[in-house]
Parts: structure tokens; C-alpha cells; sequence
């Protein structure tokens, strides 16, 4: 086995480039909303990255060898980029509440499973998936929750002093929404297969994130004491609709077939902050840091629904019942491996912080107060 | 009446989403520099540039259906991000001072306004304005001033505690300048009709923006205290250049008239800060927040000008009549529209902020304080 | 002499555009990590890097005219840029201990002395330097480190109270080193001379750039007090890769070679943070503010030997020993043209900040506490 380099259409560099900044900036400063975690968020973020692409690139390329080589293309920097997207989805759900030994074994197994997963959707089942709503963010939220769930924290139930925002952490978070805002459609077109599909896909998610964004503002509001607008509501709902439009967004949906998908996702993303996190938290032991399932979740999930309906519509080449075995199939991986995942990071010689010290950076960072 | 995608160049993809970047980063961020309305800067930013690009695309769509139906293409998202700058704008000019549904409101009107002049200026005039120095940056300052006006509050007249910023809010606001100093050559270059005209509007503003630094800085330096530097004038009048220059972007003014163009909107701009905006308060009872007048509405004027020059020197095919005439009109539709709009949003219920939670977004927000 | 415009391929706007962000936000937001001197870091980055790329355009085009004129095109352009990156870094060694005219001095100087030393390298010497690790990068850094020597401040040898971070002056650091780290694969490619030459830089500074935020991650957390992480080598170390790997970028070292040059990248340049600045400080009076050695002195030397190698071994066409002498042309202009204008620096009517003023924004800007 070797690497190498093969050509591409110039064009993907810039789309490579526009996935790369959510990836790090997006991610990362989504995540610096903590008062005190926000070195980890996007210092473990970059970390977390920079090692996960390149395992993915070796775990994808594994399947895909070219004379007993993995050849490197931007359209595999790409991919790349993508199975390191399910972890750093992960993340969100332990943000806080683990050691980085921990999250690069997270890293290492998650993004193995992902790979035999998505060459599974891809391959074997041929369904349609060009903005990852199942493979990625449905993958990545519930291998997550299932880690979380595997870590519980029975003293973190009353919530913990640092798990909560300040006002300029807030706006550092606004930076990494507003940026995967912006670049969702380079995500969802980056591996459409022609120039066609790509238009389509960036048009679908350019159309389904405006419609999310109303209505994300417009059901806060409707939650909110007094009318209030919430930015935990604000940094995550306003960007499910460029999750729930993946599955479809190279497909003939129109614009308000999207716009409804959007819609319908910044809806359920909110309600889910407001009302299911809780109950998750205090009835299931499942502590989501960052509200993945909110985000990545349920999105995801109305994603794959929403490509099983398009695909039986003939809105795509494909079959229902293999799309159907597409979101099986992620949520299967995603729940099994992130159980056994969940328990390997449980072993106690791993690092992981004692329940006073979550969420806070100067654990494993010189912090000068 | 549907809506339906056509195919566009691959290139403007990139372009577009420089543009984007502009209107969600650059203008979200500028408006932060509040100590106290970094939420609703960002926030509101984002649902009322998510609204107005949808309002945009229908009300740009009417004037060029095509078979019955409003086409999108890339070149079309581009130009709802240019309606939507317009209403950014305006923003800027009531900062702290109107309630999202007034917001809202401004955004319907403004932009179904702005379509009729732009439609009236590129269609009818057939006035060049390629990076809309007047049709998005006049139009859009002086509509925000004649609504501000309208909104005029006197009991905001000596300076509300929070009308301020402090050190890291000023640190955010300049990511917001960065951005928009970056792409602005995307920005003027964007609509442009050949890859030539593109490259000759992207090295115009490239030098105009690069000139108008030396002199932002130079005449702030020596208008202040012992010559120091006024963050305010650095995070606006280091961008009057793109506005100025916009008229001419594509016109072959060359490097010298495009530095001279930028030189100039720095100074002017710059004294505008300074010396006019306390005049129109307290004289005129127009509560400028952010200082629209100086960073788009006098550059603005001064493009609209310079593009009458340079079409009269014949930079460009067209008519300096027509140049004049498409200045003028742009003015005219501002004002009067500005002003009806401005009557509309007075109305005593759609949630006007009280003079005393001015500037402050625990009105509109949760805040943890 | 005049300047013209001159057209090139479209696709070079976006790596342009890629360029532009590391110089005005990357470089800009860098810096700021001082917690009293956000301000200046990156509004004084606006004013140097504007001010610089025009004196770069000027200079560099006086040794390609074409029919008497300096022609402008977007490869001038990236190439303005670099020649201001140059300033840039050398602005790092002496931050927070100069005023705006001493840095416009050494704008000035800096980039002529530049201009000589890139014609020699690229034109005589016929080296390859593709992104630029010994033109740009050693020879900022010790043209800067040569600067800083010349205006040694003994007060400043027990360190100076702001001399230090605050927890969201790290954070806005961090939006530099993100925007560096993802960009630089643009940088070390912007002016490959063929696509093939330009994917080829874009792969290994990428393996080179993920490489070395492992071993910067490492190295931090083995030389630290119970092995936690500091911010310092993060914001910095985890960039080394992308200098080291610049020579050799558009070489056929494959994804192994590359990641090798960018893991000792961030060794080297993490154990220089943490061990030779404090010597370089105290022994000998190189105090150096953002230290630029281990960012960009000591792996652009890395950079430059590993292009020696990668010539000698056929990599590429070429000869070592013009290798070898660009790489000591590059130092020796930055020593000797460095300590020059360090000299005329230090003449005592710049209005140098006496020591107790130093690394505070309020001697240049009107702060409000």
C-alpha cells in the first residue's frame, strides 16, 4: 500500500476549501459557547480534525485502492473532510465531560465504523445521500448520544456551573454558525456528480436554510418567556435545514419542496432544544452538551425520510426500500458502534476529567485566570 | 407563477460566496461593536438577510419571469444578496432602535422599493452601476436615514449609556470590516458582463480599498486627540472605497483614478464621522447608529458622480444624462420611500423598544447577565 | 511608467481571494492574543498590509516591465501579497513595541530589500520556492528578529505587565491560526506554475499541516507542567508544517515526505517556543513578541534545507547548490538589511512608545476603558 496523487477538476478546490472552513471554524467556534471551554472547543477541534482526516483518508481509501494504492484527490480531501465531520458531530454530544485520549480513541473507532457504513449506503445499497443527512449527521449525532449515554454522569444532573454561556462566548459561537451557515451548500454540492447536480444542491440547500432560519426565530419566540429569542436556539436550529436537505439536495424537489424541508426541520430543532433535551438529559441519561440530536438528529433522521419520499416520488434514480436501508443501516452503526465505542472510553485509565472539572479548560490547558 | 432553475458559469459559485460571506459575516459582525446589541446584531442580521434574499429573489424574479416562472440561478442569489445589502444598510442607520417585527417590516417595503429603481436604473437608464454605488449603497443609506428620521426619539439626544462599545466589542466589529474589506472586490465584480470587466472591477476596487486605508487612517489620526486613532473611523471609512468606486468598477478608470476615487471617499468619510453625523443628530434629529451617511451614503453619492465623469470621459458605453438621472432617481425612491416607510414602522404596535432598553438586547434576547 | 491591467486564468480569483484572507484576518487576528493590544494587531495589520501591497506592486513590478508599464493581473497581485506577508511576520517580532511610523519605515524598506532578494533567487539563482519558505519566510522572520536586536528594550527583560493574554484575547488568536491553517494549502500553490504542480502543493501542505498539529499537540503537552496544553504553541506551532513544507510543495516528495517536514515542523518549533525564546530574550536581547522564530525563522531554514534535499534527490529539476544559495541570500539580506533599518529605526523622532506604554493600544487609539 502506498499514497499518491491524482488529478481533479480545478473547480473542487474552491468547494474543498468552503467544506474545510466549516470543518474547523464552523465547528470549532459553534462550540466555544462555554464561559470557560472554549480553548478545548476549538483547540480539540483542530486537533480532533487534523487527526481524523487523516485516518479517514486511509479508512476510505481502503476502499476504494487504486493498483494496491490510495490515491489522493481533493475529491478524497473531501471525503475526508466528511468522516471527520461525524466526529467532530460526536463531540458535541461529550463536549465537556472527556479527556482528548478519549476523543482520539472516539476518533479511531468512529470514523472506522463510519467507513464500513458508508461504503455499505454507497456501494451495496446505492442510495442516494449527497448531503451525508444519514451517513453523516444521523450517523454522527446518535454514535454520539449512544458515547454519552455509555458516560453518563449521575452528578452532572443538576446542571454544572460552567455548562452554561457568557455573552461574548455567545458571539464567538455566532462566527461558527454563521460560517456553516454560509457554506452549507458548498457541503451538501461538494460530491454532486455533475455540474448539474451540484447547481441543484446548492440551490436546494441555499433555499431550505432561509426557510429554516424563519422558522427557527419564529417557534423560539413562540417557546420564549415573553417572546424572548434564545441563542442556543438561535447558533443550532437556524442550521438544520441545511442537515435535513441533504439527503435530497441533489434531487428535482424544486425550491419549495426545500424551503418545506427547512422549514420543517427549524421546527423540530427548536422544539427538540426547548423541550426533548431536558427530558433526555433527566429520564435517559443521555447528557447531549451541545444538543446534537437537535441539530444533527432528528434533522438527519427527516432528511432520510424526506429521501425515501423524493426517491419513491422519482424525484431520483434509486429505490425507496434501499433508502429506507440507508437510514436503518446509519442509525444500526451509529447506536451499536457508539455503544461499544461509549464503553472502551469508559475504562477509567483514559484521562477523563472528575465531575468538577468538566467544562473546564484549565484541565488540560495553562489558563492564566 | 413557479420558480425553477437555469444552469450558470461554474466560476461565479466562488463569487457568490464571497458575497454571501459579505452580507452574514461582514455586515452581521461590523454592527457588533454595541457593548451591550452584539445578539441582535448578528442575530437579526441573519433572519433579516435569510427573509430579505427570499423576498428579493420574488420581487427581482417579477421583473424578469421567464416562461411564467422566476428562474434561479447563481447569478439571481447573487443579485437577492444585493437587494438584501440594501436593507443591511438601513439597518445599520436604526441600530438599537426598532423591534424585529419593525425590522420586518422595513425589509418588505425596502426591498420591493429598491426593485422598482433597480429595475428603472438598469432597464429604462440603462445606467452602469455594477457594484451599485447607487442603487444598493446611496439607496440604501438614504432610505435608512429618511426611516431613522421618521423613528427620530428625543430622548436619545445626549448619548444612551449603552450607544457605546467597549474593547472586545470593537475587536468583533472588525471581523465584520475584514470580511467586507476582503471580498469587496467580489462584491463589485460579481454582476460584471465579461471575464474582463470582472478582472477590471476586481483590481478598480482592489486599489480603491488599498488607498482608501492610507487615508482613513491618515485624516483620523489627525482630526483626534493627539493624533490617535478612532476605531469608528477604521472599522467604516477603511471601506468607503469599495462603495465610491462602485459606479466605475468595470469602467477603465485605471489604477490612478480608481486610488483617487478611494483616497477621496476615505477623507470624506472619515470627516463624516467626525464632524457631520453629531451635526445631523442634534440639528436634524437623525440618529445615525452606525454612521451609514458616511460609509455608504456619501460614497455613495461620490460613485454616482464618478460614474458620471467616467462615462462623460467615455470610460464606458452609455450617457452621463442617464448616469445623473440614475443617481438622481436612486435619491428620490430612498427618500420617499424612506419616509413612507419610516410613517409605517411608527405605528405604536409593532413593539418599538422604550427609550431606556435602547441598544440592549435583553429586550429581545435571553441574557444571562 | 505607467500601470495597466492584464488579464489571467479565472480560477486564480479564488486562490487570490484565499491568499488575501491570511494576510488581513490570519496575519491580523494572530496577534491579537496580547490583551491590551488587539486594536493595534489588527488594525495595524490593515494599515501595513494595504499600504505594503501597493509598495510591493511597485517594487516588484519595476523588475518586470512590460513596454515600460507595470502590468497588474491577479498573479501580481498574489505576489503583492507575499511581499506582504514578509512585513507581516517581521511585525510579529517587534509587536506591541513601535509605533505606525516606525512600521511604515520598515514597510518600506522591508519590501525593497524583498523585491532585490526574490528577483535574485527566482530570476539568477533560478531556486525553486513555490510557497515561499525561505523568501518569504526566514527572511521575514530574521529581518524582524534583526530589527527587534537593534531596538532592545533592558526595561523590558523582566516582562512587561501586558505583555500576556486574557482568555478571549486567545480566542480571537485563534481565528487566525484556524484561518492560516486552512488557507495555507492556497498558499503554498498560489503560484504553482501548472495545475498539476498547483494539486501537488495543495496535497502536501495539507499531510504537512495535519501532521504538524500532532506533534505541535505532543510536544505541548510533554514539555508542560502536568501535561496540559499551551495555547502559545497552539495558535502558532500547529502552522509550522505549512512553512516547512513551502519549497517542497510543488515537489513530487510524496504524503509521506510531506508529513515528515511538517511532524518536525511542529517538534522544532514547539520546543522553540518553550525553550529558545526565553534564551534568544535574555542572553541575547531578541525580544521577540509573537516569536517569530519558531513560526517562521526556523522552519522556513527547515523549509530550505529540505529543498535542498528534495533537489539533490531529483524531486525536481534544479541544483542544490542554487538551493543552498538561496537560502543564505535569503537569510543574509534579512540580517544585514534587518539591522539596518532597525538602525534607522531607532532614530529617536519616530515616536517610539517609551517602555511602560508598550503592548497597550491606548498610546495609539482612543481606548475607553
Amino acid at each position: 500500500m502506498g499514497i499518491g496523487v491524482t488529478n481533479v477538476a480545478a473547480q473542487s478546490n474552491a468547494v474543498f476549501q468552503d467544506v474545510h472552513v466549516m470543518i474547523f471554524i464552523g465547528f470549532g467556534f459553534l462550540m466555544t459557547f462555554l464561559k470557560r471551554y472554549g480553548f478545548s472547543s476549538v483547540g480539540l477541534n483542530l486537533l480532533l480534525a487534523a487527526f481524523a482526516l487523516q485516518w479517514g483518508l486511509i479508512m476510505q481509501g481502503l476502499w476504494h485502492l487504486d493498483d494496491g494504492k490510495i490515491k489522493v484527490s481533493i475529491f478524497k480531501m473531501i471525503n475526508a473532510d466528511f468522516s471527520t465531520a461525524t466526529v467532530l458531530i460526536s463531540f458535541g454530544a461529550v463536549l465537556g465531560k472527556t479527556s482528548p485520549v478519549q476523543l482520539l480513541i472516539m476518533t479511531i473507532l468512529e470514523i472506522t465504523i463510519f467507513s464500513i457504513n458508508e461504503h455499505l449506503v454507497a456501494e451495496i445499497l446505492e442510495a442516494n445521500d449527497v448531503g451525508a443527512s444519514m451517513i453523516i449527521h444521523a450517523f454522527g449525532a446518535y454514535f454520539g448520544l449512544a458515547v454519552a449515554r455509555m458516560l453518563y454522569r449521575p452528578a452532572l444532573r443538576n446542571s454544572h456551573e460552567n455548562d452554561g454561556s457568557v455573552y461574548h462566548s455567545d458571539l464567538f459561537a455566532m462566527i461558527g454558525t454563521v460560517f456553516l451557515w454560509m457554506f452549507w451548500p458548498s457541503f451538501n454540492s461538494a460530491i454532486a456528480e455533475s455540474g448539474t447536480d451540484q447547481l441543484m444542491a446548492v440551490t436546494n440547500t441555499y433555499f431550505s436554510l432561509a426557510a429554516c432560519v424563519l422558522s427557527a426565530y419564529a417557534v423560539s419566540s413562540l417557546v420564549e418567556h415573553k417572546g424572548k429569542l434564545d441563542m442556543v436556539h438561535i447558533q443550532n436550529a437556524t442550521l438544520a435545514g441545511g442537515v435535513a436537505v441533504g439527503t435530497c439536495a441533489d434531487m428535482d424537489i424544486g425550491p419549495f419542496g426545500a424551503m418545506i424541508i427547512g422549514f420543517v426541520a427549524g421546527i423540530v430543532s427548536t422544539l427538540g432544544f426547548k423541550f426533548l433535551t431536558p427530558i433526555l438529559a433527566s429520564n435517559l441519561g443521555i447528557q447531549d452538551t451541545c444538543g446534537v440530536h437537535n441539530l444533527h438528529g432528528m434533522p438527519g433522521i427527516l432528511g432520510g425520510i424526506a429521501g425515501i419520499v423524493a426517491v419513491a416520488l422519482g424525484k431520483k434514480n434509486g429505490s425507496a426500500a434501499m433508502q429506507g436501508a440507508a437510514l436503518a443501516s446509519s442509525l444500526g452503526f451509529a447506536l451499536v458502534g457508539g455503544t461499544i465505542t461509549g464503553l472502551i472510553m469508559k475504562l477509567p485509565f483514559w484521562g477523563q476529567p472528575p465531575d468538577q472539572n468538566c467544562f473546564d479548560d484549565s484541565i488540560y490547558w495553562e489558563v492564566i485566570i
